[in-house]
């Protein structure tokens, strides 16, 4: 007998999210791996879908069917880096042996935004190790930010530990300011320039990121450059809020928008009143928009 | 017979410059090859100033001799990246495969600043694809910046070159405002948000340093965002300049500072008139602060 099932990935910079649902809706089972961003590394993406699929499996205690012939998976995925032309191709050449019946692949981003307004229009601005602002609308998709560290993704957690590297470095050196986070920061790594350096020297966005706890800690004892920081990266907010909002601002009702990701919660209080007042919460995650992808795609066909 | 040869190495993160003396001063040989950056890669240093050695015997005309135990290679060597411990070792260790006799080493700033000043006190600040300012006084050596890229180097090539390419990711999707230099590298680097992406996502400082060019171009131009780029690294500079000033600041003879490297020419102009006044031309370059030090080392032998 002929089954379907319906799998959601969300597929991010640094972990993946799997959801696995019967035809008629009902969650049977969930899966968590490490990061799937393809832009970072394609074959780390289809290991960490890869087990993130089978821990779904298990829980949905499919192990014994779940390569039978009659059993079909529809699977809708949101990845990071999917931008990336090069590494698309790549990905999309190499997901055939995930063994999926069909495949729809969008960005993590889209899939956050479909998850976020139930599929309807709307924009989404997702801050986490870095920062990604989405819209959906009646013509199209537009992409704001999210275009990777550290020349971009302003306002994220790897930024703010980019940033704070820097400070406290200058504190080192006698070009900054003093501060309880840099003396902590600085410590931390070693309590020299060179050591800080050393660090650095081996650091990506997901150690940078490690950083920015430190700022969020701090910023509650109201340290001045942690409060500094977690500003500079409300307005790097701000301006991708105000740059989805013009696109296909035709019409005098606004769409809504849902700010998430791990570092919103720390910033959202200092965004502009204008802008929180126009925040709605998401309804629903991104594995729940990939799954709204892939659903819409089956009964389309 | 004993003869006595005396090299200067310059081994800088972009290339290597090696300068070779007779006892008495006189040059017999220079040789160029690529980066010594040890923080990057201890085995491309070495080759480097292999190569270069090399060049520099070739032009003095010692290939026939340079292998015998009667000729003694007497070597100062700046390095960029000798602050790292780590690779400070490693490289110290991999060195003694070089065959010279004898081997003085510091950082690549700390010769530059002995060149500058003829072995005197004084200080330098080195602008090329780093950023480095260094103290030569009484009581030590200070060093300010120079902690690499992108955790530091603020106003150098490759930070420009960075601060360029946020701006026109932010000018593809709608958080910048126009500008020749961002249109220019936007379609130089296939005119979309993803494919400066794309680029991004496989530079390092080398090509974020080029970029660098086009900013000094359109600054001529007068382009708005050149010349804002411009001066916010000359806002760097100066802040490298003042936290220099500081050290040992116990005297009313304000010791001399040189500013060189690929970049300073682009930004002396911007300098306040306060800090331009107090600059001098350098008296000799970092192989003649290299060869400075060996002879120094060799004479209380």
């Amino acid at each position: 007998m002929l089954r379907n099932f319906f799998i959601g990935v969300d597929g991010g910079g640094t972990k993946t999210h799997i959801r696995l649902e019967s035809e008629d809706g009902k969650v049977l089972g969930e899966g968590w791996a490490g990061p799937a961003n393809i832009r970072l590394s394609v074959d780390v993406a289809i290991s960490s879908i890869s087990n993130a699929f089978e821990q779904a499996i298990y829980a949905a205690d499919l192990n014994d069917v779940h390569k039978s012939k009659d059993v079909h998976f529809h699977v809708g995925m949101g990845l990071a880096g999917y931008e990336v032309q090069s590494v698309r191709e790549e990905f999309l050449a190499k997901q055939k042996n995930l063994g999926f019946t069909h495949c729809e692949i969008q960005s993590d981003a889209f899939v956050a935004c479909l998850g976020a307004h139930s599929g309807n229009y709307g924009s989404i601005i997702i801050c986490g190790t870095g920062v990604v602002g989405l819209k959906y609308a009646k013509k199209g998709k537009y992409q704001v930010g999210g275009w990777g560290f550290p020349h971009g993704d302003e306002g994220g957690a790897a930024w703010l530990g980019l940033e704070t590297i820097r400070k406290t470095l200058h504190l080192c050196d006698g070009r900054g300011i003093d501060s309880l986070l840099l003396q902590h920061v600085k410590q931390k790594l070693g309590g020299s320039a060179e050591s800080v350096t050393e660090w650095a020297c081996y650091a990506n966005a997901t150690k940078y990121a490690e950083i920015a706890r430190d700022v969020f800690k701090f910023a509650e004892q109201k340290d001045t450059i942690a409060l500094y920081l977690l500003n500079n990266a409300a307005t790097h907010i701000e301006k991708i809020f105000f740059a989805l909002d013009k696109f296909e601002n035709d019409s005098k009702i606004k769409l809504p928008c849902s700010f998430v990701g791990g570092v919103s919660q720390f910033i959202v209080s200092l965004l502009k009143p204008n802008i929180k007042k126009r925040l709605v919460l998401p309804r629903g995650d991104a594995c729940d928009g990939a799954l709204l992808m892939i659903r819409e795609k089956y009964n389309q066909s």
